[in-house]
């Protein structure tokens, strides 16, 4: 079943749903986004599809409008977007509740969310992204899941609670875990050292850890509890206060843990 | 060259240098652990190799010594281990200084530091690990380097201040990252949610993390700067008060960076 879809927003989320959407036989009517030329990036991208930096859509030809701007302009857009009859309007963040939707003119409302990390320019391939659906409505949740299958099957029916604990999950394995690569980086830069040399480590760190878990693959001087060790590296990283009480919090609840 | 090595320590780093080491076509002589038994688990493993569960080696044919124990035993180890002539002894720790070894009865001495995560039964390619080696001895320096080349092409000669510094970046990289990924299971498990959805998540932002740089891989509501989300995402943590906490401080640190 193809679809005829307005995407709201011109971010990351936008920019990689709209060439997906399309990549799968359905069609891209019209791209909003603050300004024509922030929504022609993105229908530059697709065959068709109309750029708009106005939220009248009472003619539109869509069955599906997707608001993927950030979460702090959801409730904005979603209360001025003008939609024609029997429309259906989902958001894609994970974590901004359904019920936010509720005041739109939308009959129907839903969530459409892509558990995963998107950067401009960087091609993801939809099929191994999760998708997580929610809906008040049994009918438009049938319609969300056509839709989602269409992208991937990885397709989950999910509750805003859920996706709210999913979305914190995802900040620590994603977000959080990045992070300390970062501070990896800013270690090894201080010296001077060649930040290459960590990367068969991290791979095989998170291949072992996807694999057996992450406790049965925990290593290193907390989960020994080597204190000696522990005191060593945090006097080591006192130049940073915030750098140290991050290694001595997370060596802590490794070893609680 | 082939070297004759004996391999003082049955721990996981033992467990895979003995292995390895024999695939390179060197011999392993003898393997020390405090118990027969334990000595046993590796000798098991190679070809030839006593186990031993005392330290005298003065009638050993090894020119390399391995000391492959947990960092605080280091000194112990090595102050009672009775070597022979011309003997070389290493230590294969990442966070424990080269002088320890001052007071063994070595006539060399070293260090060679696979950086890698050992988790024992899982095979790693050692072609792939790189060897962090120092010795105040440029002789020994060159054997230790031959000895490594043999092993693996990522061999770097580094001082004991920058192999700590690369201790520290790893614990960040590979212990710190492994147990954001484990609190990520507890709240998804907590909340009855399946693990597997977040697998293609982690797997995006590890790989973008290590192409792009981790500052440009960078996503989530820290990096938003979304105040909103993060407190919703606090005040969701408060059942465990050291994680609620760990994501206040490390999503203040996204936030500063």
């Amino acid at each position: 079943m193809k679809f005829k879809i307005a995407i709201l927003g011109a971010g990351n989320v936008a920019w990689h749903l709209a060439s997906a959407l399309e990549d799968a036989g359905h069609t891209i009517t019209e791209v909003y986004a603050r300004s024509l030329k922030s929504a022609g990036h993105i229908t530059d991208r697709v065959y068709a599809g109309e750029p708009k930096d106005d939220l009248d859509f009472s003619t539109s030809e869509a069955d599906i409008f997707i608001l993927a701007v950030k979460d702090s302009a959801i409730p904005e857009v979603a209360d001025e977007v003008i939609l024609p009859e029997n429309s259906i309007l989902v958001h894609t963040s994970g974590s901004v509740p359904l019920d936010i939707l509720n005041y739109s003119s939308a009959s129907y409302t839903g969530i459409f969310y892509p558990l995963q990390s998107f950067t401009k320019g960087r091609k993801i391939e939809f099929d191994e992204v999760p998708l997580l659906l929610e809906s008040d409505d049994e009918e438009t949740l049938q319609t969300l899941k056509k839709l989602a299958k269409s992208l991937s099957p990885l397709t989950y029916t999910v509750r805003s609670k859920d996706r709210k604990a999913m979305h914190i999950a995802a900040v620590f394995a994603s977000n959080f875990s990045n992070h300390m690569i970062r501070i990896a980086e800013e270690v090894m830069r201080r010296q001077g050292l060649d930040f290459e040399m960590l990367k068969p480590l991290i791979i095989e760190t998170i291949s072992k850890s996807l694999q057996l878990g992450a406790k049965a693959a925990q290593t290193g001087p907390a989960y020994r509890e080597d204190y000696e060790t522990l005191e060593d590296h945090h006097r080591f990283l006192s130049y940073n206060e915030s750098v140290a009480e991050i290694y001595r919090l997370i060596s802590q609840d490794i070893i609680d843990g």
